[in-house]
């Protein structure tokens, strides 16, 4: 039985006398959905009672809040699951990056435990951003190996990012995501009124991963955000003017579908080189040395500043692109520097991450805006060039632009796994 | 999009402008190797070496291995290894059922990251019973979200039962398996030879598993215990006379082929009548609740034996097949009794096994030698006369053989999550 053949055999359960062995194949199909639905608390939706379970009318689900979450919209939740009548325990919960470990997994599975969920059938209900999504996913993917999940994300990039794809997982020993699992949620609730309470650097995080699709794959979207980029951060995708509205439900809608069209073909990541990793090559170093300091989207961005620099000096971007592209980053409000940054910690940050990537770099560099390609010749005298002109051009907007809105209420913090 | 329509939609991504949604579905194919190989540390055998990684020619993996095999055969695996001038990191486990936990996960994960594999290319190898495989087919499925992994089983329970499945978990707050995930093993050899090193009791404990395959499904494997039973038991499988190596082989290959024939349509249970579920209802919770007291494989026969009386009492067996059932427990040197057994604990079980069910009893229950059938009306008072009858017909035979034979070495515990 070589490695050849077992792609041609047949699903089923094959015994080779000759091998002395059996080869077993099999097929998994997975579904999931994603549901624009704004307002989802309102007494007439009842999206979020879907997968609910319990016996004989009674639905029953476990419910994770996020801390901030619960301190603005708490009352309206459990207003929501008393109108009704869900049998349902709701547990709130701190997250950011700092907790985002087994630890805080393992205090959520004993809850679970202690109020006691059919395997199949009575699902767990995540509220909150990338973070809390991630851990919860986990959760939800171990516990008696996968119980029912709903995602109803509250940051911008939960929307458009954690909320969309199938990643989950925990930090462990200081390295990003380190343990995890690809496990869908079974529907995910995208509702923009959340973003109203996020505070405007919140919103600036998840424009950074809306900014990496338009990147790579959609000059369209880059002119959106050019054009309506400080819009839609002014308005919080609320909608306020019409234009803005407009705009709000264009870039969301453009962002997802660029993420989930490149997410759907590659789930399970069998293909390493995706471009959706754009802006995640140094950035998971970066953003666990900084931490707290970077967002995740921020961290993303100061790479995807970094990579523009690279492609620009290989001369895949003129000098008129990578302005517009710092531009764009500069109205967004996002760092396209940071003090951190110096040739060793990239080149150590590169060689963590081709460990991610089975042993090459697989970098995505873009190709103009709105293309990519992957190299695999990145030398550390590239790394200094790079970093040394991006130095005169970025800017370390985001540590000053984070110390001044320190007394601001967040409402989450945004990293996460897809 | 309603779940009707879900599962007519292809493959793909799909937008409605109607439920203002996206439905994404894929598909994941996944195919294992369960083979034959006796004496795998022979040097001419390169079965181990199949799926090792490392860059231009030098191969690295990251080997597990249980520490009572360490001191059975850790010098030949240390040979082996130099021998092929592996570039690999062996690490020895202390692996039973009292510390199958997250922690033990944890210190795995943590030496696995200060040695530093390649996600795709370097493989973890566990070598142990199926306490340990099931906790590193846990950490091979989280790490990176997924690291290669081949499996050696030592056991007898990890031969035929731990080793051929999907299923991997650690214990969590006093319930078995409660954290876990489906995740194939890229390759299990089984290597006979190993059980030559295991103690009596132990060949017993894979025995009950071979016994319920027997039981729910092949009444020619039951035949074959009837009469080869004691001498399998008495050679440990290896063929120390013509009839005892024709046994040994036809008892392996007819148990692994039922299970792996009831796994294959399965792999992810979608299906929860599972006849492989047979003898685990009431033992995950007499198995803990012995701790350390019944090796997983006794407590599966402690429950078959009263679910054979259950069956016996419906009238679903004839006392004489009850008798020969019985029988073939005794000449095993397995128990049909525990003093831990009484009514209320087996209706808490039957509970606690229902939410693994989702909330229905879907008891297996044996109809004839080799049939099952699958029930959801067992009463207290049903329990109550069943364990009333057991009581009497029952043999609580291994506790004192397990306090007879402490001073014997025991290669490993073999508890499994398969």
């Amino acid at each position: 039985m070589t490695s050849t053949n077992l792609t041609e055999t047949p699903l089923g359960l094959h015994f080779s006398e000759g091998s002395q062995g059996w080869l077993v194949r099999a097929e998994k199909q997975i579904s999931y959905e994603v549901r624009f639905r704004d307002g989802i608390f309102r007494p007439e939706f009842t999206d979020l009672l879907e997968k609910a379970g319990g016996n004989e009318g009674t639905l029953r689900c476990f419910v994770i809040v996020d801390s901030n979450v619960d301190i603005l919209h708490g009352d309206q939740i459990r207003a929501y699951f008393e109108h009704h009548r869900v049998d349902c325990s709701i547990m709130v919960v701190e997250a950011n990056e700092t907790v985002k470990d087994f630890e805080t997994a393992a205090r959520i599975v004993s809850e679970i435990d202690a109020f006691g969920i059919a395997r199949r059938k009575d699902p767990l209900i995540v509220i909150g951003g990338g973070v809390l999504m991630d851990i919860v996913g986990l959760v939800a993917s171990l516990y008696r190996r996968g119980a029912p999940f709903l995602r109803v994300p509250t940051t911008l990039i939960g929307l458009v990012d954690a909320g969309v794809g199938v990643k989950t997982g925990v930090n462990f020993n200081g390295h990003k995501n380190r343990l995890g699992t690809y496990a869908s949620a079974d529907l995910t609730l995208l509702d923009r009124r959340f973003l109203s309470t996020l505070d405007r650097r919140h919103i600036g995080n998840g424009l950074a991963e809306i900014l990496k699709i338009a990147l790579i794959k959609d000059a369209t979207l880059f002119e959106l955000l050019e054009e309506h980029g400080p819009t839609v951060l002014d308005e919080k995708f609320q909608g306020v003017t019409a234009a803005g509205e407009q705009a709000a439900q264009s870039v969301l809608h453009a962002a997802i579908q660029g993420m989930l069209e490149e997410l759907q073909p590659n789930l399970w990541e069998a293909q390493l080189e995706r471009c959706v990793d754009y802006g995640h090559t140094f950035s998971p170093t970066l953003e666990m040395r900084a931490l707290p300091e970077l967002l995740h989207g921020e961290a993303v961005c100061v790479d995807m500043a970094l990579t523009t620099v690279m492609a620009f000096l290989r001369g895949q971007l003129t000098e008129r692109q990578r302005d517009r592209i710092f531009a764009v980053m500069s109205a967004l409000e996002l760092p396209s520097w940071h003090p951190i940054l110096d040739p060793d910690t990239l080149a150590h940050a590169l060689q963590d991450t081709m460990r991610h990537r089975d042993g090459q770099q697989r970098l995505p560099l873009p190709v103009g805006i709105g293309g990519v390609t992957f190299v695999n010749d990145v030398t550390p005298q590239e790394l200094e060039a790079a970093c040394a002109l991006l130095e005169r051009l970025g800017d370390a907007r985001v540590p000053e632009h984070g110390r001044r809105r320190d007394g601001e209420s967040r409402q989450t913090s945004g990293a996460s796994a897809a």
